[in-house]
């Protein structure tokens, strides 16, 4: 049963409908969904949640949440009434975790921006825990510190874990592409399994060259992240969730993508072969 | 005295010839020049030392060593050996300091290239010694990780230099761009300056956003990087060295060079005001 973790974002075939998505994905064995909330745009949350249902599909998460910091009371205040909505989405479509990326705000001293981070997830944590709906803080790759996430490391998202008292619906999702070159992965990742914080698993690869900061993620295999070494650490806390493809790709994009969802099952398989 | 400490790199007005960096920098009050080794082709060395004499700048350092890792021995032979001519350059033209970006090799384990580098450290570091030439490893961001640098924060350049025994010779060159972001840095500057590791500063800006993982950084101002900040934490160890203006951007050296100078000047000015 090699695909029975398998997961696929919705961004990763942008170009698909979700109502595409849903066919395409369990015909190559993908038993999981994560989906965008762009994807939600103009449909209805409780067909949504019976369509996936009946294509025999996880969710596995709703993306995204987050973005917290902002110069503005006004700002955080927004910040905050948008990831109560995406609870409700959440709850709505039956997935069980939200992913935050967290947010940064240029200037704005990094220190400063994860206080606000803390306080915001602080803000919603009633709510989410109310609807049954766990946060995942992911820490993002140093190159997007500047407007993306002051959170970069899987040791800066245990110490808001800690800061926030560790209740249990706050978590931290591991994606590769942004924590591989951390020589502190594996202590983390072992840590995050102890202290049940591994909420979720991300997959894909880091090409070279890197021609652009957001879109020229790797497929599985075209790039140079330990990928199995990285999912076996996570395996080993006990994880036994999804393995989530989550690609951003200018190139991947513009084929077609029912031979690229080819291509993510046959690297998938012969990466847990 | 503002300009005491400004020192500007070759590369950072890559379009012109050292010899107009000779007439040009010092116009601007510019005190020291960083000399890249593409600057030195087809010239005699000797030669450089005088007319960088004559034109009343201090040889900062040159750039730049390292690219220690390869797949195979030969690789690794071959990175020694341009070392050894790296500092026989440095030598020559009376630079005191060759930074190094130490390498790394896409899919090799990044804990194999830093043995790699300290391994190809240890290599040349008698030769540096007898030359007089210091060595600085630069810890570079970690989106260099898969081909640049398999040491991407102070604190794995500060266990390079433990591991080497703690060489006088080898420091560390500390670059906002690459550290900015890190959680520790101030800790990791003052243990550089406690060390006697603190051996060159390197300014720039991070931009928002950032189009080219290369060539796309900012003057200073431009961004978001905490620069006077950072360099009060470098000054507060006792470094009373240079600062060095290090900038790569297809942007700026698609301008005027002279009027680019004037920019540097400002806005160095301004910065230490």
């Amino acid at each position: 049963m090699p695909m029975r973790r398998l997961c696929v974002h919705t961004i990763t075939t942008k170009p698909l409908s979700l109502e595409e998505c849903l066919v395409e994905f369990p015909k190559r064995g993908v038993s999981g969904i994560t989906i965008w909330r762009q994807a939600l745009e103009g449909r209805d949350l409780g067909s949504v949640a019976r369509q996936t249902r009946e294509a025999g599909l996880d969710v596995v998460s709703l993306c995204r949440g987050g973005f917290f910091p902002a110069a503005t009371a006004a700002g955080r205040q927004a910040a905050i009434d948008d990831n109560l909505k995406a609870i409700e989405q959440a709850h709505a479509i039956g997935a069980p975790l939200i992913v935050l990326v967290c947010g940064a705000v240029p200037g704005q001293p990094l220190t400063e921006s994860r206080q606000q981070i803390a306080d915001g997830i602080a803000a919603v944590l009633p709510a989410a825990e109310k609807a049954g709906v766990k946060l995942a803080i992911e820490p993002l790759h140093p190159m997007y510190a500047d407007d993306r996430s002051a959170v970069n490391t899987m040791r800066q998202a245990h110490e808001i874990c800690d800061v926030l008292g560790s209740p249990k619906s706050v978590g931290i999702a591991v994606d590769v592409y942004h924590v591989w070159w951390d020589p502190e992965l594996k202590e983390q990742i072992d840590l995050a399994g102890k202290t049940g914080r591994l909420h979720a698993f991300h997959i894909c690869d880091w090409r070279t060259p890197t021609i652009d900061l957001l879109n020229d993620r790797g497929l599985m295999g075209e790039g140079c992240i330990n990928i199995r070494e990285i999912s076996d650490w996570v395996d080993a806390t006990g994880f036994t969730g999804h393995r989530e493809v989550e690609i951003f790709s200018n190139r991947l994009w513009s084929g077609d993508q029912r031979e690229f969802l080819d291509k993510i099952a046959a690297s998938y398989a012969q990466l847990y072969a």
